[in-house]
């Protein structure tokens, strides 16, 4: 069992800055040094740089933690935090471990980076396994985001590591989102408690039982199709089937969205592509992932946000802003209560910590 | 394992009629008796509308096959099954298996067309499970649709099957769409082989070590955001994350398609919609799952299209018209030589005829 780590507490904590692992993206280190450094010019959230000292480009000033190795895109994430230890993301995990950052934030490899924040924060007490939780727009609903996990950091799961799931999730739910008591659903392929595997019948039954307690509702099967509708504040399933699914989503919306901008941008639609265009702006907004602030990972000790590879200087603000706001309300404490007491650990695999994460989300 | 029953052969089967399910889909029978009258009058094809005598509106004459029940939307697909045997579903299938019929074709209860299927036609030999095989647009790739299977019969599969998934949603593509050498690919969580769950990594070895011999070609793993791109024309999953997947897939281009219409639908936008609506029709056209014939139930000893619940009269006549054409260039025996030698029935669960199917897709 993970033992709880000492934190700073009160204003020395929360004048902690948010290690950024600047090397992490499709377009590191410029992107996410940019957005770095529009945080730290705002003022209130400090930011510490985490990279190769003079290879990060103009960093205009902000402090910077050394780190003279990069974790790549392609790179196996279980050997790379093992042999890459000067490695931005593997320093990053080490600042906040280390109490010298509150939170840390990397656009780079989801497997690495989970690995990396696994290794080096430790699980919380009590937690099974760590879980991706991503933000799935409900555009036009006036709801927050349905946080869904886990999006692939488990290929396989035990139906008590899924129960778990929906205890951390609807702590995240209440702190990100302020909704007070989460709908939690659970994924499956029909609305009746029949349908499934026995994985899904098992947990269905045991979130039924009441695991919850009065933090939570569940509200039974969610399908495929009622994501983007707000069902659920929280939707629950194992690693596998989430990021099948949030693939499938994302790859389906990029699809239709290319297909209309290509028709927009035919000369002989000008006039009418830029009235339809202003038109759909607040869907845009909506759909658009670099407005979430990015994954979460639960189960550890201490805040990661793992954002979109291909990350803006955008979606790095929002991803820093996120990780700064969520430490500071204590993300991590409320994960561990949601879990404390509620489950045990007994089928706790003795690798788990070591083992890499299944996928690079 | 199931022996293979005795067809009628040449001509004779050729004229047999299509047996269809008056009574299945949300527009029954109104909807899927006009489409059997638009196959019917076109010439060509002949229908057997099964349902009760004098209870399915103007047949306009077309031959019926009586059957005194129904199975709704919302039945137990096991149950009805066992205890409706005169429902149309039944009977339908009946008449496949009595050489009365060469295909059938149902917009009602897909778990229970399936098990109607699968009980009375039986599977063909060396099929461990049936499977639903669905088609998947590939918009503007010229390419035919993909083909994606289990989409929600077997809940959970082994190795096994998903093997003869590959073998059988390879025969369907040749047969379908002429696809003279289908790639077929399985859908994991990253492209890498060592990706996945063990089951996955399992059928990626078999897949990869020329099991499917040369009448088609393992590509490898793809994920959920391939779909639409005609990155494979067969794929592999377990029905549970098959479901899912096309599902969420449904449910987002349902969500954008919807979100569009109702901007093009604000008076302002007359104009500006109106010309954009035009020069939208190709994508739309090829997204529309009424063209494609709706589903196939693969593995059973006839030909059965599941047709989408809520199916027009044109989704009849399309589902109608694939049925026979597929029927007659001799689909059963194409799937029962993909999976004949190949694979032995080990695994085969004892329980598999009378099982009823997981999902109702």
């Amino acid at each position: 069992m993970a033992r709880r780590r000492e934190r700073p507490t009160g204003d020395a904590f929360r004048s902690l800055p948010v290690a950024v692992d600047a090397m992490g993206g499709d377009h590191a280190p410029g992107a996410v040094v940019d957005g770095a450094r529009q945080v730290a010019s705002a003022g209130g959230i400090g930011v510490l740089l985490v990279g190769p000292d003079g290879g990060m480009g103009d960093t205009g000033g902000l402090p910077v933690l050394h780190a003279s190795e990069v974790i790549g895109m392609e790179d196996d994430p279980g050997q790379a935090v093992r042999r890459k230890k000067d490695s931005s993301l593997v320093r990053a995990a080490e600042a906040v471990r280390d109490g010298r950052a509150l939170a840390m934030v990397s656009a780079g490899n989801t497997g690495a980076a989970m690995a990396a924040a696994l290794l080096r924060m430790g699980r919380l007490p009590g937690v099974i396994r760590p879980a991706i939780a991503t933000p799935i727009p409900n555009p036009g609903t006036g709801r927050p985001p349905t946080v869904l996990l886990d999006a692939g950091a488990n290929a396989e799961c035990s139906a008590a590591m899924l129960v778990q799931f929906a205890q951390m999730g609807a702590a995240f739910a209440r702190q990100r989102y302020a909704v007070d008591r989460p709908r939690v659903a659970l994924l499956s392929i029909g609305e009746e408690k029949s349908k499934g595997t026995p994985l899904t019948k098992d947990v269905h039954r045991m979130l039924d039982a009441g695991v919850l307690g009065g933090e939570a509702t569940f509200v039974g099967n969610v399908e495929g199709r009622d994501f983007l509708h707000g069902a659920a504040d929280v939707v629950v399933t194992d690693g596998f089937t989430g990021n099948v699914a949030l693939k499938t989503l994302e790859g389906s919306l990029k699809f239709l969205v290319g297909s209309l901008m290509e028709v927009l941008g035919r000369p002989t639609l000008s006039d009418a592509a830029a009235v339809l265009l202003s038109e759909l702006a607040p869907l845009a907004t909506e759909l658009d992932p670099e407005g979430t602030g990015g994954a979460m990972l639960l189960g550890v000790d201490g805040v990661c946000v793992i954002s979109h590879g291909s990350s803006s200087p955008r979606a790095i603000v929002n991803a820093i802003t996120v990780a700064h706001d969520l430490a500071v309300a204590g993300l991590a404490d409320a994960v561990a209560d949601a879990v404390s007491g509620a489950l045990t650990g007994a089928d706790e695999p003795s690798s788990a910590p070591s083992e890499p994460p299944a996928v690079d989300a």
